[in-house]
């Protein structure tokens, strides 16, 4: 815990390190109870002798982060029933199961804390491990549905045991002290610990207090240079609400690098130079044992419900070339605008180097990109690096293709959608084929594959049926192009691809 | 070898696989000797019967790529004497090596290909490997003298015998067989295996004889849609010149990247989509053994030699937080235009992550940023893969401060100028500084240097005589920017900050 208050060259980051390195002075051990805008003051109660001081401001700067939100069922008091925001609680935790007192954890809320505990829980302590999220899927706020069935599957494939789309009715404490989680439909689960990962809603109440403008997502209201309605008053990081830089919508996403940015946008400001801060693009990533997950941008989800005509296209990719011992393969799926070819959103997940890719994407929203923009991007290139095309070259070929009319198609979708009237065509080589086999089939029936590898397509044509549709699958989806343009030319006219191909659904 | 040829899938690429999965028809063993531009021909030698033939064309491409460059010196002929560019090089190399008849190797050139074999020479067989390169520099192409130096050092540690600035005479062979290579001011270099790597140049000849306008860099002079000065014949690939993207100058850079892309917008243009080739930017990556080095945009010596005012900065990051075990540094040097904060290059080295730092940057000189709006990046956080801060803030930050006027110095530079009318002053922790003294020499004689640690540095500026120019040395280069604001507004005023910190000395 001491690591994470220090400097990297091991100074602790306390009052006096503030004053002399920095040069400001910080009053700890102090509750800020009132802000008096009209005279500029606030009033600070100190907390070791109770008595009340008071300070005045020229200008004056709100950050009061965020607090785990309530339980939206009833709980009751219980020490192994916690929340987990601040270092105490990871400390707690982390005694108790480094002496083997936690044989099995509960964890309610499959959002990024919910996620990353579970790494720790089932991966550094080895706990039996049981997530509860009320949505069908997990990581909400960022994923897709059909992206996050790759985190779902790689919980799984790690013996978490997990239920989306499930509703906690209450916690209370059995006999023997332990609590029990009782969950709508289930048998109620006996755990030794239950974490309560639920989110955070901003913490506002002095600003509320003194009449500065609160947001509808509950976070303060703030202009471009971070200044409240009160602009002698600034606030920024956990507590404020952001504007999505693409939707021009506000939204509440509390994040360090945000909070670390607001600073040096209110500091310059304060010091008079006039920078705006240019809002949120929500990129974020998050490790789940094995699996690098990322997103920036609008899902597709979301631009849908703001009125934007998203589109998306799915593919997968070596993060190197193949012939890289160490070469590993990560899913993307990119939304655009179908009106005007914007970029909207990138999601990632694999285990391949994803952040590269969240990272360069992101810059491209920043500069409100368009498809064309995202064939123009220079990627550095070496094969012990990459590959002569970037990932987002492909895909950005992907989506003109898709403008083109070509069917590029989710890969839940394409897996589960298996009526009879469709042949599904794999173009892979037979041998691949047989090693990996599609995995598509419809409640617990697999449902026939015909093999044409690409190359005997044309010479093959006649094998498949005019009159139904065909799906076709591939290794990562870039056959699969080849062949539906095969078949187009041929005058088939009902072609869907599987985007990411067979590995998105592994 | 056969690996190269293929596809991810196995399937060999020949001109069946052409024919077959992308539909169009390949004519192999077969050497285009003349355009007739006038009657839109070509005259086709088969080289297998002599026969010539002729074909007609609505619109050419030219795809002539490159061959290694003629040494400037006498070679005498000899098996052991070769360039290093196509497959049949590397397969007749590796069968010696494999077999133990390589006991040494000379390579000369230091650029990017003599680099990459330097290291598969030591690393891969155990070879006893001297380079020569005739900059005083490895990479001259990509890298400033201060960041190459880095390599530099990388090569050294891994027992590289490295020629700088050292001149070829000639190359002959001794009485029993091997070459012999001639050095200036050296002894003769016996050697099993000479390597010449010195480089490529366009293979132009049949353009040229055609009448088509070539460059003064020596490639084919293409427009924007890559058209050559005949508007039906295109060219792309290693036999064009390229427009740099920010100077606006002609330059020469073969990289598989380019031509990848030069493709797709020959295709579209011939297809009747105008999207032009935005020009280059000079995105490079290079592996030397365990050092990650990569370069995009301009580098110094370029800029001002393209009369830019051109400005750098320096600074060593790790690439997340120090408490994850597998957290590596790496160091960067960010080159901006003085005048109108324009971002001009990105030059990075170290064992940490720096691709996404070359790919990020990338993208912010396709849209022509300046530096805020590098501070306006968002980027992927998660402490598993990046801190709060992107490396590019923190130089978007030192570029302001050196902007207002705070010194931030050339590693090398630091390094060297030693003059007795300088205090070298290191800021880190007393611990951290003799645990890894800053390597500060001139002519062999290491100087004295003064430890403050920052958080004493207030109370202590008594120790430092005011006349004395001032020095600050820390990790990474961050300490010290606080150091030299102390020392600022306390009055010094002829301070110096070394960029990247002792970290870049390493």
């Amino acid at each position: 815990m001491q690591e994470l208050t220090t400097t990297s060259y091991g100074v602790v980051r306390d009052a006096d390190f503030f004053d002399k390195a920095k040069g400001f002075k910080a009053i700890t051990g102090a509750e800020v109870i009132s802000i008096d805008r009209e005279n500029k003051s606030i009033q600070i109660k100190m907390l070791k002798t109770g008595e009340t001081i008071e300070r005045f401001y020229n200008k004056l700067v709100i950050a009061t982060g965020a607090t785990p939100k309530n339980p939206p069922f009833p709980v009751t008091e219980n020490p192994a029933v916690r929340t987990f925001t601040r270092p105490d609680d990871a400390v707690n935790f982390r005694k108790l199961a480094e002496t083997g007192q936690i044989g099995n954890a509960v964890i309610i809320g499959g959002g990024f804390i919910g996620c990353e505990l579970m790494g720790a829980c089932a991966e550094l302590w080895g706990i039996e491990t049981t997530l509860i999220e009320a949505e069908n899927q997990l990581l909400p706020f960022a994923m897709d549905p059909e992206m996050a069935v790759i985190a779902r599957r790689e919980a799984r494939r790690n013996n978490i045991n997990l239920l989306t789309g499930a509703r906690v009715e209450k916690i209370d404490t059995d006999t023997d002290g332990n609590p029990t989680v009782h969950v709508q439909g289930h048998e109620p689960i006996k755990t030794d610990y239950a974490f309560l990962c639920l989110g955070v809603h901003p913490n506002v109440s002095l600003a509320e207090h003194c009449g500065l403008d609160i947001g509808k997502t509950g976070g303060i209201k703030v202009n471009e240079f971070m200044q409240t309605s009160d602009s002698d008053i600034y606030a920024g990081g956990d507590c404020v609400e952001s504007t999505h830089q693409l939707s021009g919508k506000e939204f509440y996403i509390p994040m360090g690098s945000l909070a670390n940015r607001h600073g040096r946008v209110i500091a310059e400001h304060i010091a008079g130079v006039g920078r705006p801060f240019p809002g949120a693009l929500g990129a974020v990533l998050i490790k789940i044992f094995e699996m690098n997950i990322g997103s920036v941008g609008l899902s597709e989800t979301t631009a849908l419900k703001n009125d934007i005509n998203a589109m998306a296209v799915w593919g997968s990719f070596p993060d190197k070339p193949d012939y890289y011992p160490e070469s590993s393969t990560f899913t993307l799926k990119m939304i655009f605008d179908k009106d005007n070819g914007h970029l909207l959103g990138l999601q990632a997940a694999g285990k391949g180097d994803i952040c590269r890719r969240i990272d360069s994407f992101s810059v491209h929203l920043q500069y409100k990109a368009t498809i064309d923009n995202l064939l123009d991007f220079e990627h550095g290139y070496s094969p012990p690096y990459s590959e002569a095309l970037d990932p987002l070259h492909h895909l950005a070929g992907m989506a003109k293709a898709k403008l083109e009319g070509y069917e590029i198609a989710n890969p839940e979708e394409i897996r589960n959608y298996l009526e009879d009237s469709i042949i599904r065509l794999d173009v892979r080589e037979t041998d691949e084929a047989n090693a990996e086999p599609a995995p598509l089939k419809s409640n617990g029936e697999t449902f026939p594959i015909k093999t044409i590898p690409l190359k005997e397509l044309t010479n093959r044509l006649d094998e498949l049926d005019r009159n139904k549709e065909i799906h076709i699958i591939c290794k990562r989806g870039v056959r699969s192009y080849q062949a539906a343009r095969i078949l187009k030319s041929a005058g088939f006219e009902r072609i869907k691809i599987l985007g990411g191909g067979v590995q998105a659904l592994l």
